[in-house]
Formats: C-alpha cells, sequence, structure tokens
C-alpha cells in the first residue's frame, strides 16, 4: 500500500506563504483536488499551488455548491470522499488542497468527515487570512493574557454584541455580506478605533481600511473581507 | 537605506513547517535575532531555521526574562528594540524569529511596540501550534457557524468556565501549568469526551492524550501542553 491522501492549507493567497513541506510535497503527488474556479479560471487554491506541482500530476477540479441546500452539499462532499478514497486506494498519492488552514472553515472537514478513519493521511496545516492580516496592518492578535476570538460575521446579531462586549480581541471573518450591521454594532460599542478591515489579503485586489468609516458607502466588499478589533493594541 | 527588518514567525517546531517565502529570506539575512536557550543550547526558533541561514549570517541570541517583575521584561525588550533598530539604520538585512506565528501570544509584539512606526520592516506569519495540533490529532478547530476561542489556562479560572460554557471550540494553551484544575472544570462541565492533549507538538518529545483521565496523576507536562475542545466533534 503506496497511497496516501495528504490535505493541504495553501495559506491565504500569496504562493510563497505555504510551508516548505506542502511546497516539496505537491512535486510527487499523482493527483491533486481542487475546489473548482467561478467562471471556469483556477480556482485560488489551484492557483497558488501550480507552480508546485509535478510535470504529470493529475487535477481534479470539484464543484462545492455554496446553496442553502444540505442535501446537495452533502451528496457533493460523498461523492468527493469517495473518489478521493478510491484514488488511495488505487495506490496513488492524492491531494486535497484548501485555502488558509485546512481545519478551520474549510470545506475539507466535510470531506474528512466522509472518510474511513484507518484511510493512510497526512493533514498539513497551512497560515491563515487572519494571521496574514496581523502582520499587514501590524496589529497583534493577542498579548500575554488576553483571548481571542475567531467567528464568522453571519453568525446572530446578538452572539456577535455579546462577543464584542466580553472579549478583549476578535477576528470576525465574512464581514461583507452584512458589513452595515456589523460597523453599527461596532461604532455604537465605541470600538471604532480599535478596528481594521482588510479585504483580498494578499491578492492583487487587497484593500485595508484602518477606520471603517473611510469605507465607502457603495463599495462592493469581496468574499474575503476581515475585520481585526483588539481593544488592548 | 538597504536596511530592512523581517519578523518570522517559524512555526510550531518542524523545520519544513516554515514558510517557502521565511526559507527563502533567511539565506540573505545579515543578523538574526533568536531568543536564547536554556541552558545554553540552541533556543527552538533557532534550530528551526539553522538550516535555512546563510553562511555568513551573524547570530544574536538575546534573553527575555520569564519573571513578574515586569520593569526587567520591558528593559529587556527596550534593549533589544534598540539594538535592532541600530542594525537596520546601519543597512543590515535583519531578521527577529519566533515560535509559532509572530502575531499571537509572541515577544516580537513587546519588541514592534518600542521600534519607530516608520522602520522599513516586513511581518511573515507562521504556523500556529494549535493548527498543527488539529491536523495532528485530525480534529477540526472550527466548522461553519462555530466560533473559536484561544485562550491561556493561565487566565482566572472563573473566565475560564465562563469560556467553556459559552464556545463550542476551544483552544486552551500552556495547560501545563495548572493542568488539574482545568481537567477538573472540564469533567465537571461533562467536556471530557470532547477534549484532546497535545504536548511538545511536532517535537520528538510529542505526546497526545484524546483521553484527559489517561493523563498520570505524576506526569510532568512539558510548557507546550495544549487542549483542543470541540464540542460539535
Amino acid at each position: 500500500m503506496t497511497g496516501k491522501l495528504y490535505a493541504i492549507g495553501t495559506g491565504p493567497g500569496a504562493a510563497d506563504l505555504i510551508t516548505v513541506r506542502a511546497a516539496k510535497l505537491l512535486a510527487s503527488i499523482d493527483i491533486v483536488y481542487a475546489p473548482a474556479g467561478k467562471k471556469g479560471g483556477d480556482s485560488l487554491a489551484l492557483s497558488i499551488v501550480r507552480e508546485y506541482l509535478g510535470e504529470y500530476t493529475k487535477i481534479k477540479e470539484r464543484h462545492f455548491p455554496m446553496t442553502h441546500n444540505s442535501l446537495e452539499k452533502e451528496q457533493a462532499w460523498q461523492s468527493v470522499a469517495d473518489e478521493i478514497k478510491a484514488d488511495v486506494i488505487a495506490n496513488n498519492k492524492v491531494a486535497f488542497i484548501s485555502l488558509g488552514d485546512v481545519m478551520l472553515y474549510s470545506t475539507w472537514v466535510s470531506i474528512l468527515e466522509r472518510l474511513p478513519t484507518d484511510l493512510n493521511m497526512e493533514i498539513i496545516p497551512g497560515i491563515t487570512s487572519f494571521a496574514l492580516i496581523a502582520a499587514r496592518t501590524k496589529r497583534p492578535l493577542a498579548m500575554e493574557t488576553q483571548s481571542l476570538v475567531v467567528m464568522s460575521c453571519t453568525t446572530d446579531k446578538v452572539i456577535l454584541e455579546q462577543a464584542l462586549i466580553h472579549n478583549s480581541s476578535l477576528v470576525l471573518m465574512k464581514a461583507a455580506s452584512c458589513f452595515a450591521e456589523v460597523k453599527g454594532l461596532i461604532e455604537k460599542l465605541n470600538l471604532l478605533y480599535y478596528a481594521v478591515l482588510v479585504a483580498d489579503a494578499s491578492l492583487a485586489s487587497e484593500k485595508q481600511y484602518r477606520n471603517l468609516k473611510d469605507v465607502p458607502e457603495d463599495e462592493k466588499l469581496p468574499y474575503f473581507t476581515t475585520i481585526l478589533i483588539n481593544k488592548e493594541w
């Protein structure tokens, strides 16, 4: 049995923010599974790893629906899990790639749940988008006795408000879809001064706002929009 | 002006879990600052980067006291910050290395606070210990609508208990010094089933406990001991 599956976090976007382990490994991979890009182009994860792939690596782009229909999603996950399992059992070195870190808000976890627990497997962590954002904006995620909360802005607004009140350092992901509401909450709690917003960190389209009030009303924020709040910085 | 400072997260311990960007960069660094190792040996951060350093890189190991005397700590940070600043102004390419990610519970933040804001600088993120622990134990840090809390076990026990009650996924760092107390809390809240403990992740001395009750009473847990709890896994 030489087949093995590698789940690889590609990091936030720049090709050289992948780990040395992942970069070396990708050269010897037989089959790489990547989430399908929109409009037929490379997915972002695939564009990150492309330069590290071997000449004969087979690329399998697979579509994961972003729908609320959970049956449709579960069928997609199950189908990819079955396909990966078959490829590993057929003695291939298989990679599943995902943006950021594979164990944090990643489709990978839904695949992992559907794989046999004894499948030969290694999971390789990746740099999260918020670690890069902290680095780019020179704002610490947490210091000494601080705790850090990472959550999605799409969560219930009462829970979000409680989290903003009770924690001294927060990462709010997916801040685009409900930006006006979240900005309102942050303003109400007098936290504007401690907040920074970064969209598309490390991509060509990256934008930073040191003051949430500078974000134009008509700005179309991208999917990868994150707000960092550190009350002690 | 060709001087520049790079703050580099080395990742959790294995040399190949550093980023490709950091690995390439280290070859051209003139001076690397590393936290001093105990008993005269290499610091862990230094041992991680040693293979990537250029032949002529000067190594400056600096001691950071682990004392409660904050004046002593502040003097150490200020002295290293002053030294780094002088090296950059003298046109050196300088690196400051730190385990894990530099923006999360790192001495680097105390140095950053003491450097001029206009100093030529790039911060390069690193893999956190808990991302590696999640990968090694195959347990997700957070899924879909979950929030993730990262905190130190050395925090106030009332705050820790509230965090354990109100959050569905937690990373408890520095779990060695107060392990008995924390285990008691986890047991009281019926969370034993969802918890896993990993000491010295990715080092030769790594130990994993899927059940906290399996940790022997007389076990001397190391400084890098982390507990992961995910109530939905």
